[in-house]
């Protein structure tokens, strides 16, 4: 039997999903459709990486040109994702064995994962056993993060829309405690996402400007937390402001490491209680100052909130897809399509490409530069940074009031091996 | 001195604030502005009846034409707001005393209360007392609240986009935790706004629909918390989605008439700490089932989401507004414009009459023919009432990636009396 000349391509979806993951899919799935000639069908896996492991693949050829256009502004993971850290090669090399294999049975030549530093280190070690295999496989890495703390590219796909729903958000509550604050509440707490980098916590900056400055006060998990410091500088701007707005960081440590949410609580059952950072800053707030608090956990509403997806972003999802089918097709392997940025005003960027060896496993936090001095706000650096990327606004559908989200048919591949696999 | 023809008019927001209170302001001023003829300056209380009480009026025609208009599009009180319920007629008649001193001295014969069930009772309250003092002041009650809670009128503005907030969070945040369900989160927990009526609890039950039916749990505060029940209807929806969804309003109560909130957590001080009800709802769905969970508080992030704000809704708000001044033109006093819907499909209303000694002091609860046998979810019903109060968008303009909402002057208006007033 000759092997066939035109292979299929496999593409998963991993770790925490996005409100633009499904963007880059649908770059993925475009190209390789408008390439038809040299890519036979795309399979995903459902649930990610897992979908692979057990042979569930889904066939998208399955899916309507519309439907697929539609994935461009429906949050989450159209194919399902999952939280599954492959092994190392040493420790568990049948799993990588079993990718492979599954690849194989399916001439699957093309391997896109989209996903955060985890995946990107998955896909290099799929790269380089596939090569001492002998088996011909081009694994192209689609960066994906809300953490923003992906090396080498500018900025992850993700972030910018969290970013931008965060600062809406928090110019949104100040206006709303700023017209309360006389008789009510004068400290409104946000507590977002970051559990290692201060990224999205410093997207709350964003809703002060020159023309309409606000006092916001940020706690960043790269900065102990210094409670004196914090309640100093919140009563200074409730005393210039009349309120003030806190947006902090999950993952904000005191001075001996341990998370500030972390507060010993116990239940009447004396069972411990694990509650947000915000209420902890809340009960500061209400001991050290005395002051009306309210306080707000973001969650996943922040990662899913496509109905205020920033355009940008959208557009680097979906071009980091688009690129990783090109650079397959030109016969790339073991890379990342990442964002170069060109300009900040006006914004302009490119698709760079970067080594898989040079992104695995390297964290980018919030440069120093980009925090000011007392540990609390953002810099005009920053805010350069920042300020494209959560630029324009790229509304979904809407239907009766609501968005209309996609949801795919995801018809199943037949299964072409006789074994099974235990995760 | 002859009394002159042409009177001021006196506008004040009060309680909580909406994504459309100003939108309201904006009908009121901008009609009356349109009666030049008839009405002189529109005055604002600063942070609402205090402003009135401490004589601090802000004068409304320093603002451009432009900056009124763009109040139809920005959250929060552009004049302040309070939360000060003015003491019964017996009980401190010197601050009613003290309105009219401050009405007479600013030749003020219009009086427009924005608010909720108690300021309709104080706006009826002005009313009687002006005419007692032989005062002439025709005293209009524009309605506003989330809570939704207001007789007579067919809904409440500022209702309209809080549900439309909540069934797209929960929309959203469903799809993300469908995608990851498989090997993590398989229980979301959303707390919402609501101590008494479960109106804007009801609005996540928006998200499922026949096309695309969404497990959803939702907890009132009108129905008794049954653990029980409630963990085995999570299961249930568990093992049929593979996840769920729960919304949960801030005021559900333990069957012993506790709010479930108030589970007696104690800080490692022995510190008495009140969470939000989403982390007591979340530890019981892990003790219960050891299920994977996350929550979120929306708490003011959903009454000032502007940006998502019904479009209904906006013209709802702005209608009863510009309506008040009507009636006020047409002589009425102690009345206030009501919605009356006409038909669910396609939605048709008109502003109607509703006087406001049928208004003061009652609490619109949902129906029990709204909430589904079972307690947990909403009926056909009430999806008819609910669905038209969302629809259709109204964007705010947007400048570099954020809502461009308007900061008014707010200028004083120079005060006339001598004597002041300690609240």
């Amino acid at each position: 039997m000759s092997k066939p000349t035109k292979r299929n391509a496999f593409y998963a979806q991993s770790g925490g999903v996005t409100a633009v993951i499904n963007a880059s899919a649908c770059g993925v799935i475009e190209t390789a459709r408008a390439n038809k000639d040299r890519i036979g069908k795309v399979f995903a896996g459902r649930n990610g990486i897992i979908g692979a492991l057990t042979e569930d693949l889904i066939d998208t050829s399955k899916e309507s040109a519309r439907d697929i256009a539609a994935l461009r502004t429906t949050p989450s993971g159209a194919f399902g994702s999952c939280r599954y850290k492959l092994k190392s090669l040493e420790e568990n090399r049948a799993e990588y064995e079993r990718l492979i294999e599954v690849f194989a049975a399916h001439n699957i030549g093309y391997f896109f994962y989209n996903g955060g530093g985890d995946s990107a280190d998955t896909c290099l070690k799929v790269s380089q056993l596939s090569k001492r295999l002998g088996y011909e496989l081009q694994a192209i890495h689609v960066p994906k993060t809300v953490d923003n703390d992906l090396p080498i590219t500018d900025n992850c796909p993700g972030f910018g829309s969290v970013a931008k729903y965060i600062a809406t958000s928090t110019l949104e509550a100040s206006f709303d405690v700023a017209s309360m604050a006389k008789t009510s509440t004068k400290v409104f707490i946000l507590e977002v996402m970051g559990r290692h980098a201060g990224w999205i916590a410093a997207a709350g900056g964003l809703a002060s400007t020159e023309a309409n400055p606000l006092p916001i006060v940020i706690l960043f998990p790269e900065v102990k937390f210094d409670r004196a410091a914090f309640v100093a500088n919140v009563k200074r701007k409730v005393d210039e402001f009349g309120y003030c707005s806190v947006v902090v960081s999950e993952g904000v440590c005191n001075p001996d490491g341990s998370f500030l949410a972390d507060q010993g609580l116990r239940d009447s059952f004396g069972h411990a209680q694990l509650g947000g950072v915000a209420p902890v800053v809340a009960g500061i707030v209400k001991e050290d100052l005395g002051l009306k608090y309210h306080w707000a956990v973001a969650d996943y509403l922040q990662r899913a909130a496509r109905h205020i997806a920033s355009k940008s972003d959208v557009e680097h999802a979906y071009a980091v897809g688009k690129a990783a089918v090109e650079m397959a097709l030109a016969g790339k392997n073991s890379v990342m399509p990442a964002i170069e940025r060109i300009s900040d005003k006006p914004y302009r960027w490119r698709i760079a490409e970067a080594p898989l060896a040079r992104v695995a496993n390297r964290e980018k936090m919030m440069p120093k530069s980009f925090i000011t001095r007392d540990g609390f706000g953002i810099t005009p650096k920053c805010r350069r940074y920042l300020e494209p990327l959560i630029a324009g606004e790229d509304f979904p559908p809407f239907a009766g009031g609501l968005p209309k989200y996609v949801r795919l048919k995801n018809v199943a591949a037949p299964k072409r091996l006789e074994k099974g696999f235990e995760l």
